[in-house]
């Protein structure tokens, strides 16, 4: 974690940006498999890390702005908690590390609130992502299960502070993304046939694991690239096929690299695949090097699209303009993800505040197939940390379902593209911060052209 | 999965047992790690797993006896899910591999158990152990948030078949138990000074993808096997060290291995070492000498405890008679936790239905420190499968702090104990299924003995 006056000067600007109230945040439990102790590798709210840096289960920090209390809810642990789990510091140890020195117990909280409740005043909290936070809601406040009423101030305040990345913060995002990069350039040299996509799953997570870091994302590491979040690594590497990795690394409070890279099992690309992944680098490029403060990455995401639909009209499968195209979302066929998204103490950060506001500054999302998965469409500030990765993806079950209705058949050519059915599909990934006057990739450089990734692979 | 026919039957056996009323079987939600689209690998709930043997998020099975309907309640996947998620098939297709075709929307779940409800049916319902299940209780059946009501007659049924193992399920545990200890002789193979933690790790849990299965729980790979249950992976292993590897694998359905070593990272023990090693073969050994039907497993425990307070006294750590030193709870300085626990679907198997049913048939559980910890008491009877899992501990924290008030010094000679406080652990762990006569291993033997464990390591 970082200086104690790190999280209290974080809290500080909360506080103003808030002005009064009572804030709410709540810190995760732990998640149980199919029994209440068998349970998942915890992973904290990254709000509440943001603003405390404690990686512990089962705490809520209150900050109630009009008293000027910042309270630590929590419990200490118990002799039996010690035999199994080895020893720690205490609670209010801990507590100083983040500044705070105003402990109480969980089962104090519920009055706290209540009392403030009663009298009228507001409290500030954030959406509920997990059902152990509508439980708390329903519980210390009284709140519907289903009726949360996140604050939209707080959320506005929260968003603003993560959303700009400090110096400090780039340092150690700068660590993750090296990590990162080395996870990408282990399996570019360790890919072969025969292997499982498993081992190269272990290989990557092992370099993470090795730096001090873990997993910042269950990793996907598969020869079939066209389904874009897939979990599944039994597969052989078979010569021929391409391997689709996308994985990152976090480190210190969670800070995430997520970068996605496309090699060839095999050592060498075919012309056929060269040709898609041409595409995807030139879409890839012509988005870097639109990134500066002022452009709305709505632009840039178009432009990539272009440069993809540019492309595949080259090779017949496309036709008809590209602007055109793009508007009337006929690019989503291969297209069908968003161009890129915040990255931070979350590897999409702050999904769970929502992307209207992490992403839109609260103006509305297109609800398109394709562009409405565009997570980030606001103009660019310095200190935004971001993804680029555009994709080309052939989809069967898209194909034949579009293809059935013959949709956007004016710029698409169903005979063609049937001959790629069986493409499977390419994306590559970095991450970028915003600078005063542009953007800087964050991390080492991994190989990216066919050229740079081959050279690797030998 | 296996047959249809096999969850038919289960399901039938299930009605016969409870007679009359509204089963509902909660299957699990994917859980969130820090935003809603991030989650955790799935952990299918293991009771919806035994009738229905589907491995998919988000079903409910409703088995209204008195109607004699057996409903799946869930969602057909969309165009998005297969794009992101990759082709499958559609839910009835997979409800017919489970012999079940009345297939309804998640959203007419609620209607159907009001009304069942508003009839004065019985509704059964297992223990939630998940904020979701707590959620759902109390969305579908008004149930309050704090205030389940499970049903006794439905988990007694449900411990009842779940405790006695088929045939094809000794199968299916005979091959995960395989693959446990192929686990286990993989890290006393590689294991050497320099390597850390997680590396083993990563290595034994390759060999449980490798052959198709996953880890069965968080793996522990410690250099500090006197904390219970470590999930720390980042040290280095010393000469000297011991590593205290706790781990399992898992395959079709979800069937557990599960054991644990203790082996030197030097290849040889040290004397010192041999000499508590050898008390936790004989205690190990003394309960699996006991196993057969009729004997209540707390007789073993207490067998297996008393052998361990044997072993101390030679030492001069313990004294006084052992019988009487185990009935106090004096052992439980060494040895804080039970003998074993029931091992199938879960790893503790049914935990989340309740120790008291699973392992005790109802009866009331000790409160003693230590002997609270035992998970199984009950007379042993054809079928159980169970761990044998005894350890002997060093645990400083819990030596300063009994020794503080000289806790059961008539058993215990702090002195001397203090002369082992950096020992640190010792557990060895096997699995048995009771057969009609005693007792067999299941899966193939691996080292126990210290010459067993350095004949192969060399």
């Amino acid at each position: 974690m970082f200086s104690k006056e790190t999280y209290q000067n974080r809290r500080k600007a909360l506080k103003e940006r808030v002005g009064s109230g009572v804030i709410v945040l709540m810190g995760n439990e732990l998640s149980p498999m199919n029994y209440e102790d068998n349970t998942y590798e915890f992973v904290q709210d990254r709000t509440f890390t943001y603003f405390t840096g404690r990686p512990e289960e089962s705490l809520t920090l209150v900050i109630d702005i009009d008293n000027d209390r910042e309270i630590l809810f929590g419990n200490e642990l118990t002799i039996d908690d010690i035999v199994w789990m080895g020893a720690q510091p205490t609670l209010r140890e801990k507590a100083e590390m983040s500044g705070l020195t105003d402990i109480r117990p969980t089962k104090d909280i519920e009055a706290y609130l209540k009392e403030a409740q009663s009298k009228g005043r507001k409290i500030h909290y954030l959406p509920p992502y997990r059902p152990e936070h509508r439980v708390k809601l329903h519980e210390w406040l009284n709140v519907g299960l289903n009726d949360a009423q996140p604050s939209v101030d707080l959320i506005r305040a929260v968003v603003d502070l993560r959303n700009h990345k400090t110096a400090e913060e780039i340092e150690v995002l700068e660590r993750a993304c090296d990590i990162t990069a080395d996870m990408h350039m282990e399996a570019m040299r360790l890919v072969r046939p025969g292997m499982k996509e498993y081992e190269v799953r272990a290989a990557v997570e092992a370099v993470a694991y090795r730096n001090g870091g873990r997993p910042s994302f269950p990793t996907i590491s598969t020869t079939h690239g066209q389904t874009l979040h897939n979990h599944h690594y039994t597969h052989t590497l078979n010569p021929g096929d391409m391997l689709l990795l996308d994985c990152g690394a976090e480190i210190e409070d969670g800070y995430c690299g997520d970068m996605s890279s496309t090699m060839p099992v095999n050592k060498k690309f075919t012309d056929r695949q060269k040709t898609i992944y041409d595409i995807q680098v030139a879409s890839h490029r012509a988005a870097v090097d639109m990134l500066k403060p002022g452009v709305p990455f709505v632009d840039v995401y178009e432009k990539s699209a272009e440069t993809v639909v540019e492309g595949l009209k080259a090779l017949g499968i496309m036709k008809g303009d590209a602007k055109e195209a793009v508007a009337a979302g006929a690019h989503a066929m291969f297209y069908p993800c968003g161009l890129g998204h915040m990255m931070g103490l979350d590897v999409h950060d702050m999904e769970n505040l929502g992307e209207v506001w992490v992403g839109y500054d609260g103006k509305p999302k297109s609800t398109q197939f394709g562009r409405k998965s565009l997570r980030l469409a606001r103009p660019l500030e310095p200190g935004f940390v971001l993804t680029i990765e555009p994709g080309v993806y052939f989809i069967p079950e898209l194909i034949d379902y579009w293809g059935s209705e013959k949709r956007h058949s004016d710029f698409i050519d169903y005979t063609e593209l049937n001959k790629w059915r069986d493409f499977s599909g390419i994306r590559n990934e970095e991450d970028y911060v915003i600078t005063e006057t542009g953007a800087r990739r964050l991390g080492k450089k991994k190989p990216i052209t066919t050229e740079e990734v081959e050279a690797l692979h030998s």
